[in-house]
């Protein structure tokens, strides 16, 4: 059987999964085109697949089948996509993990994915995740991390909290103020065992609250033209460089 | 006099600036909002402005003022902008300067305005496009460059020939191809006095007809897990250890 109907109940909740509201209700979300359901049935966490009419079944899973309207309407990506897995969240409930990442209200999806897989290329061990940051589980963020999502832990806190109990357990807190910041190339790495690094939001940067519990700020130095780099560049040059 | 119809003959000429074909015929492009505004302005590239009806006159520029919903029409941000910039287009003829970045066919808009800013950053004098980069004068490439372009010059290229033309002058051509590359970190900085580094397409990399010009290729030691970083990150940390 092939849905074709927009009307379909089953259709119309899967379109609402592009909401975030839905998918914390539902504790699902939908990861979209090959590589990424590939990747999602390695990381097991696919609960059913949603084919174009016509692909061939994939094993082991619950496929339904839907013409190429409904796939469009499920979809965010502009071109036809053939495969869509609905996914369960992965939940986390602690902080683990020496080298740890956290996200202070960074708006930008696309900023977020690219995160993700600067922090698996460089070995952070869990992400942090701020309130007002930008939903994981958004469709755009999935297509940017392209599938390195699966490969790190990713827990939503409340920074102040998380901090300071990070700061209780010996963690060092590296801010990316400018002010009063150290050149990130002359890191002392002894130090480095057990830290977590704060980056702000695009536009504003960290909040005050947030930065004043950080121990350094760390910089990278450059032209004096420039009053910021992108916060995905500037968050995976300071992971790059921790991790050196 | 406010101009408040889309059927205006001014209106459709400033809508057609969205496309590249009539910035190439007009020789000019927009640039939206107070901040891109001011830079402009600053860059000497600014030949006339259009304000929503309402906000002051910009002294020593003639000033158009329009609708709301004639400013929406213009602009390609979703939130309102209160300023627009008819802006001429700066000409380069040659490549000039020891320190350049080549991008061929990057298609993302967002990854090359972050590399822009990442470009001035750290140092690059001049960087070429190929022939299927996306216009640098696209909205969203200036968006994202936050008014950097008008720190550094940009020349569109065929990449064979701008390559081969850099060899003959003795630039070093550094590839980003994993396959016998050299670890970034273990660079010979005394040998970068004249150099060009070039970054390939999103999905595909570096044509191989340009790798093949290539005196050496680059990586970035990172985790298995991942296949590869975003290009605007990998060009911005491989940027970022060439400035070192």
């Amino acid at each position: 059987m092939v849905i074709s109907s927009l009307e379909n109940q089953r259709v119309k909740s899967l379109v609402k999964l592009q909401q975030k509201k839905y998918r914390d209700l539902e504790n699902a979300y939908l990861v979209e085109g090959e590589h990424l359901v590939e990747e999602a049935i390695k990381a097991s966490v696919v609960l059913e697949i949603i084919l174009l009419e016509g692909e061939q079944e994939i094993n082991d899973f619950p496929c339904t089948f839907v013409t190429n309207d409904v796939m469009k309407k499920i979809t965010s990506l502009e071109s036809t996509t053939k495969v869509v897995a609905i996914c369960k969240k992965q939940e986390f409930s602690s902080i683990t993990g020496n080298k740890i990442l956290l996200l202070d209200e960074v708006q930008d999806p696309g900023n977020l994915g690219t995160i993700i897989r600067s922090s698996v290329a460089f070995g952070i061990e869990m992400i942090l995740l701020s309130e007002n940051t930008v939903d994981l589980y958004n469709p755009k963020v999935l297509r940017s991390a392209q599938g390195m999502h699966f490969h790190i832990p990713v827990l939503s806190v409340n920074s102040i909290e998380a901090l300071t109990y990070l700061k209780e357990k010996g963690y060092t807190i590296f801010g990316t103020n400018v002010v009063n910041g150290v050149d990130a190339r002359e890191l002392d790495h002894s130090s480095l065992n057990k830290f977590c690094l704060v980056m702000g939001n695009e536009g504003k940067g960290i909040r005050q609250s947030v930065c004043e519990l950080c121990d350094k700020n760390l910089y990278i130095p450059m032209s004096e033209k420039v009053e910021s780099l992108n916060v995905g560049v500037a968050c995976s040059i300071l992971l790059y460089e921790l991790g050196r």
